[in-house]
């Protein structure tokens, strides 16, 4: 296998797209046994897990690799049970916050909405695009825990990787629930975000696929504390760029109309610095367009405007670079092996960058 | 321990009831130390998990009993997680379904909508409630899995007991993906209901525990048929219990409205052989008033008079006798152990005795 240095992200993606192409391939047949009414149900999970960046995956993989673990099927597999994980989280999230789509084609649960329009059922097409999405993403977690067990590594390594394993989908569904009340509770103060981006980006994202990856190889003791210095600001670093991202960005490149994040009315950081930071009359003018999903080209323009006069932009910038540099701090540790180090700088680089 | 033959369900309660305990109490402590405002998310879950008839724990333990193996903790954790995975099926079932009520008290989603209704919190109550709920069935199949990999056994019988485990999971779920197509396509046939209880109740419900229990012991491949062939037709004959009760049950006994089922609509077996059986203008009645949330005493009472002067009601009755007799017939197989084979005579007995 050729390995480029300069795409750490991108050399586990294949081996990742093989394993999750043939597990889904195998369960495709068990489900069409049950009934060939099932297949628009695999194509919509096939549909999210053909997607994203396989990131989860790729700190799992070179956690491994830091760990002294070779490159082995058996942790492609593994790295891969964390894309069924994240499938549901998307999905169930799709529903949870009424998102028609996701990366720009439509969520799931519009998906099977579509096909119930199509197919002329009765009731209510929105209602059974629900249930069916609550439905699909169940099986990817249920999914996820089956390619983890069946990746062929030792048992004792699988079960030196639960702790990490349970504990990142324990604190995901936690860090979704505290984010949930932060949006209802109009908070989203400049703390609060803080935690729910530690456990739903920073733990979730970076730190426990590492710790997950070095418990497999039997290292989990010596390396976890490595790990946690540098995925934890890695991932709030990650989330604070994709937040500004969600207001910045250019659609172009994200995918997502511009000023996104600001028409569905996320109380992400650069929100909460926004409103700790603007003057009265313009805090109140952002709230008051906040969550608006008629906002149009001009009403993004005085948003980011505010964003950027108030220093709220250039304090999330300033985080990240903080976060980025003790994010590669860490990993000058001794322990890790040479080239996973170099990957993980990558990683840094490729979770971080500037796009806008 | 003591061991009351007559009572094989009450037997393993109270161990399974410990082991879920113990568990929930872990990991509310995990996520209080998240956050304390995840403390009415655990209530809820907690509530959940408190109701229940043990039904796929017994047919595990026993299951595992009837393969020759001990009683001991072990087994009882095992069993205990598959009330977790039950658990996320009945929160995401009510979602799905938009019950309110679950075992006569407010249903999963309710509880987290009225949460959101006291504290006056912002926007949509009812989202809210649907959203938390989600996310609290997806930690109760987390949990599920992460309770089976702790139960103590041996990480060869754990990894045994897996093609069941798996199974069962992608089984309830493309059943309950079916059983919503057959609601929204209105179709309701005898043959398309059975294929639904086939998955949904059969298997999920008496054969897979079975298995998992065999499997766990370490003699899925000898006892895998002695157990399906007592499963299936006692699952079935279980799951018509519980249609019969949902027309014909007393209140007082199923803890729900009398003909609930009726006013919910649901193409159950018994509604499938009527809408067969029924002359025309009966049929047309009967299909006019299924379905109507508001339907009174009387129009409950005609609809049972139409089920039951067309024989669909003596047609499930005779399925339930046929069924029970082949569960009990299953039960001869000398390969059973002998303490395990009368458990499972009795929980024929307990699974579908008449209550009305």
């Amino acid at each position: 296998m050729t390995f480029s240095a300069s795409s750490p992200v991108s050399f586990v993606r294949s081996a990742v797209d093989g394993e999750i192409a043939r597990f889904v391939a195998r369960r495709r047949a068990q489900l069409l046994e049950i009934g060939s009414e099932l297949a628009p149900a695999v194509d919509a999970l096939e549909a999210m897990l053909a997607g994203g960046k396989r990131l989860r995956p790729a700190f799992c993989y070179w956690g491994w690799r830091g760990a002294g673990g070779a490159d082995v099927p058996g942790i492609h597999a593994a790295a891969a049970s964390l894309e069924f994980l994240q499938a549901c989280a998307l999905i169930h999230d799709d529903v949870i916050d009424n998102s028609d789509t996701r990366r720009g084609l439509p969520a799931t649960h519009k998906r099977l909405e579509e096909l119930h329009e199509r197919s002329g059922w009765s009731g209510s097409a929105a209602d059974f695009g629900r249930g069916a999405a609550i439905l699909i993403g169940d099986l990817c977690l249920a999914w996820s825990e089956d390619l983890y067990q069946a990746s062929g590594l030792e048992l004792e390594a699988l079960r030196a990787g639960r702790t990490p394993f349970d504990a990142m989908r324990t604190e995901v569904m936690a860090g979704q629930y505290l984010d949930m009340l932060e949006q209802v509770r109009g908070g989203g103060a400049v703390e609060a975000t803080l935690r729910v981006m530690h456990y739903k980006a920073a733990k979730y994202t970076v730190e426990r696929p590492l710790h997950l990856g070095a418990a497999l190889a039997g290292r989990h003791e010596d390396l976890s504390p490595v790990y946690t210095a540098y995925g934890l600001p890695l991932g709030v670093a990650f989330q604070l760029r994709d937040d500004v991202l969600g207001v910045f960005g250019d659609p172009e490149q994200t995918g997502k109309p511009a000023g996104d994040d600001l028409r569905e009315g996320k109380r992400t950081l650069i929100v909460a610095e926004t409103l700790e930071r603007a003057g009265a009359a313009d805090r109140a003018g952002f709230l008051r367009r906040l969550g608006d999903p008629g906002l149009d080209t001009d009403a993004v323009e005085w948003m980011r405007g505010v964003a950027e006069d108030c220093g709220a932009l250039a304090a999330c910038e300033r985080r990240i670079d903080d976060y980025v540099e003790q994010a590669g701090t860490a990993l000058e540790s001794g322990l890790l092996d040479g080239s996973a180090r170099s990957a993980l700088a990558d990683l840094v680089v490729a979770a971080t960058a500037r796009k806008h």
